[in-house]
C-alpha cells in the first residue's frame, strides 16, 4: 500500500497536466494488465500514452515512484467507486448488496496489481495504519452497521478485510492453484455467514 | 515464523541434552513473560537456568538462534496441546468447543510473544507456506469439517486464521487500545457467526 492519503492526490495540478498525469497512469495500469509488473518502464509508459519519456520522468521522478501512483490512483479509483459510484458497489443499493460487490470488486482489483501491491505490503507493524486500509475498513464497518448493529462490527469488519489481504490472495491463487471464481464464492458464503443472512446462489 | 517443521527438533539429542534444551527455552520465555524480548539475552537465559553462559552459545549459537529455538519450541507446545492435550484444546471435546479454544490459545500464546512473532514474520509471499502455520491451518479445516461438513473448509479456516495474524493483533491491542478480553470475544462470535451455531454467552 502507498503512503499517501486519498486527500492529497496533486491538488494544485493545473486542469490539462491532471489529465496528462491521469492518461500515463491509464497507460500503466494497461501495461500491467498486459505484461505484468515487469511490463512497466517509464520507456513503455511514454510510448504507450504517445508522450517523451522525459514528461514520465519529470511527472513521477522515477519508476518506484510511478508505481506508487499507479498504486494510489487505483485505490481513489476504488474509493470513489465504493463512495459515490453506481449501485451495487456505490450508494443505492442495499448495505448487503454493496458489501458483497465490495469485496469482489477488491478481489478483482488487487489479482490485476499483485505484484505491485505485494512488493508495496508495509512491514507488519505499519500494514494497518495505512490511510488506505483505513478507508476500506471504515466503509465496511459502516455497511456492517446497517447489517448487523448488535454485533462488534469493527472486529467484524477486521476479519473481513483479512480474508482480502493481498499476501492470501497470492497464497490462494498461484501457490494453492484455487481459480478467481472459488475466492468470489468464498467472499459471498463468508459474508452470509457473518452477516447471518442467506447466502447467495 | 520459523524455518523448522514441527518434525525437526533436534532428534538425535540425548535425553539428558534435550531436557537440558528446554530448561534453556523455559527460562528464556520466563524472561520474555517478564521483560519482554529485550530481556532475552543470553547472558540472562543462562543466569535464569543456572548454567554457565558457554552452555547457552554452544546450544544456540546466538541470541537469534535462542530467539527462533523459543517460537518454534513454543508452536510445538501449542501444536502438542491441541494435538494430544487435555480437553477442551485436545482430543475429547466437540469439535466447536476445541475450535472456541483454539484460537483463545492462540490469542494469548501470541500476545505473549508478540515482539518475537512480528520480528520473525516472513516476507508477504511466504507468509503461508511456513510449516507451523499449515499445522495450524491443518487443525482448523479438520475441526471445520467436522462443524460444517458442507462449506468451503480450507477458505473458512484461512478466513479463521487471518483474523489471528500476529499483526492484526498488533494493531488491534497496541495501536487501538482494545483489551484482550474484547478479541476473546471476538473470536468466539466469529466461531459461532461461521459455523452458524449458538454464541457463547
Amino acid at each position: 500500500m502507498l503512503e499517501v492519503g486519498p486527500a492529497s492526490e496533486a491538488p494544485g495540478l493545473r486542469a490539462d497536466a491532471a489529465r496528462n498525469r491521469a492518461r500515463l497512469l491509464e497507460a500503466a495500469a494497461r501495461l500491467i494488465t498486459e505484461h505484468g509488473v515487469a511490463g512497466v518502464t517509464m520507456e513503455a509508459v511514454a510510448a504507450a500514452a504517445n508522450v517523451g519519456k522525459g514528461t514520465v520522468f519529470r511527472r513521477f521522478g522515477d519508476r518506484t515512484g510511478l508505481l506508487m501512483a499507479l498504486l494510489d490512483h487505483s485505490a481513489r479509483q476504488l474509493q470513489a467507486d465504493f463512495l459515490c459510484g453506481p449501485p451495487p458497489l456505490g450508494p443505492g443499493s442495499p448495505p448487503l448488496e454493496r458489501l458483497r460487490a465490495f469485496g469482489v470488486a477488491v478481489l478483482y482489483r488487487t489479482m490485476e496489481q499483485l505484484d505491485l501491491q505485494l512488493a508495496a505490503q508495509p512491514e507488519p507493524t505499519r500494514r494497518f495504519v495505512h490511510p488506505a486500509s483505513g478507508s476500506l475498513r471504515m466503509h465496511v464497518t459502516m455497511l456492517l452497521r446497517q447489517i448487523v448493529p448488535n454485533a462488534d462490527c469493527d472486529l467484524l469488519a477486521h476479519t473481513l478485510l483479512a480474508s482480502l489481504d493481498p499476501a492470501l490472495i497470492h497464497h490462494l491463487t498461484r501457490q494453492c492453484d484455487m481459480p478467481m471464481e472459488r475466492l468470489e464464492s468464498g467472499w459471498l458464503d463468508l459474508v452470509a455467514r457473518v452477516t447471518g443472512t442467506e447466502p447467495l446462489r
